[in-house]
């Protein structure tokens, strides 16, 4: 067993015993799949947005997620606010670029945050990751288009990770992790996990719970990421083709039954 | 079969083709639904409602739909732009005018938009419509009152589709749709679906989604409501008397599983 | 039968018969889930936050119901605004003060209420009470803190009563309601209803249900919150360990399940 794959194992356990406080700041689409999968997984999740008070709800928490997904002119204030507060504080940063490329409002805004804020954990599909990247990736809407995939993930979560001395993930079929040099690669999920809204809000969210348990984000990237592979394989197991109604359910399930030994038996990952 | 009938089929597969990109600005209690909804019937959802981004994401779409549920001020000028881009661009947009007569804010932002931009279609309840036709209905919440049945839907159908030169659908027990000229009755559904909050939202999202795929609105009005309906149908089939949470989530699974089979097998329209 | 418990059984009959409006100026995280607990237990749920409707959604309302889960300063004015309205029509206010203690903006809040507004009921954890009972809690996020567990919730509860006129609940593992004078604890619930994200939330409108249908407030928070612990035990009976995903769900089926027989066969409470 892998020194990572250790560390991964101990954080699972690590964030149930401590279970951190997690402030998010994110859409109003997905936010209570957030919330409930921050429960299920072990921590304590807040949502906070307004400018008067995410400083010190951020100061109050083990970890800040700042999610795009729904942005507006009020709440950008509030992400750079709070991201600068985590800064001061030492608490990690998780970015999730919902839509990059999509708006010049988004676009600027991701820009701003990277720009003014240290980020610890970067997660988007290849088409945001891309747009972080300056590859000028066509955003269709909030999923990754097909026409992306000609881009290699790896060489895209390596070089935006050097960039912003950051973790980044970039999830797909195949998830792909880098800190910049290492990287791991990870086959777990179903391609049902696209079928329901705010999975991949979910992966940041779980990501974020991890990192606020953790000394080394760059595990909690990676066990965050396989958690939510896996639930998605145990929910389609569970759920079949009864449709999305009861595969959202049994994810939500998975991810609450989610522990060490569930990740040891089901995780398909190659460490490079 | 109908050349309607068959247009409706023909529907069904465009959209799982096409995947629309369908751009809501809606409320924040339904939001997740919708969304769901949208990828159920294999359109891709983005919500976005700050004014400096939203009349980008409509120009990348194929539909806009519009549910004044938790309007704001600051929504509400957002909808008035991006319906302003959608026109412009003729791209098709789809009002809900969720608890039309309960306040001048809605009444206000109704007669707005109605006056300022091109609908497409317009999806309310009985009493929601009513307003709109300027007959005064009592709306009590956002649910159809029972005083307000002693209208008749057709005619008010009919009226503002006219008045609009848009397609209207008035939902209740029996669904009617009309584009001033010809109608529609369709008895499919169960009144569970008015024991969850959101059919109505799900509905007018999932009119969208066919919008996003159709020449021809009507048509697109027309399966949207049936998938609607004929969902509810199943998802009581399949819940029975289990209650409103087993009633959801069946209800999702059969959006999920809606094809042209399911639609010719169950749906019961009448053309007039 | 005690007095109490008879008008529990009739308040409960009376929020089916009497569909009351309730108007929820509520947080974007559980509110899909406070608006299917109202249309669960028979009332009509009505979200609208703009400071321009809200005196009139609450003016044709029967209850509303203020909770500061994701306040902001735009919604507090409004919330402000919409208590004054129900003071001066005599409609029933039910405060959640969720997160008090966590953030001055969240403090300052509670107290411009409670000092503005008639409360007629007031619902939180421990920690959150204590905070508005000026003891100094230590809050935590937005859950009860083990730490705060030394205060006794029945002086705590019956000083905030008398302090503000009001009802005042406490839900924890033992749940304790006073007016000030008697009180009741109710021994209903099931550790998992702190599982899943918003069951204080729906507790609260659930409580705003009641109150809508009721005459005796005191009787309306009884039956609101012996409500959502006896639907989490039957929820809990019926899911297992499935997970949180299949609670949630059987959550939702068991309030709309609820009836006077289910709560005299069920409920464990006992008044002082």
């Amino acid at each position: 067993m892998s020194n990572l794959t250790e560390e991964c194992m101990d954080l699972i356990g690590e964030v149930r015993r401590k279970a951190p406080l997690i402030h998010n700041i994110t859409n109003y689409v997905t936010v209570n799949d957030c919330a409930n999968a921050c429960l299920a997984i072990g921590a304590s999740p807040i949502m906070a947005d307004d400018i008067t008070e995410v400083e010190e709800i951020t100061a109050a928490s083990s970890a800040l997620v700042l999610n795009i997904g729904t942005l507006n002119q009020r709440t950008k204030a509030s992400m750079i606010a709070a991201g600068k507060r985590a800064n001061e504080l030492q608490i990690p940063v998780i970015l999730d670029p919902v839509g990059a490329g999509a708006s010049v409002l988004r676009n600027q805004t991701i820009l701003e945050i990277l720009s003014q804020i240290k980020i610890d954990v970067l997660r988007g599909n290849l088409s945001e990751v891309s747009f972080v990247a300056g590859q000028n990736a066509s955003a269709k809407g909030v999923d990754a288009a097909a026409s992306d995939l000609q881009y290699n993930a790896t060489e895209i979560a390596k070089m935006v990770a050097k960039k912003f001395s950051c973790t980044v993930v970039v999830t797909g079929k195949i998830d792909t992790i880098s800190d910049g040099d290492r990287f791991v690669k990870i086959a777990n999920g179903h391609e049902m996990l696209s079928k329901v809204t705010g999975t991949g809000c979910m992966s940041s969210a779980l990501v974020g719970c991890f990192c606020g348990a953790a000394v080394n984000f760059y595990a909690a990237a990676v066990v965050g990421i396989a958690a939510m592979g896996i639930a998605g394989e145990i929910a389609y197991e569970k759920a079949g083709t009864d449709g999305i109604g009861s595969f959202h359910m049994k994810l939500m399930d998975a991810i609450s039954n989610f522990d060490a030994a569930c990740f040891t038996e089901r995780v398909r990952m190659d460490e490079y």
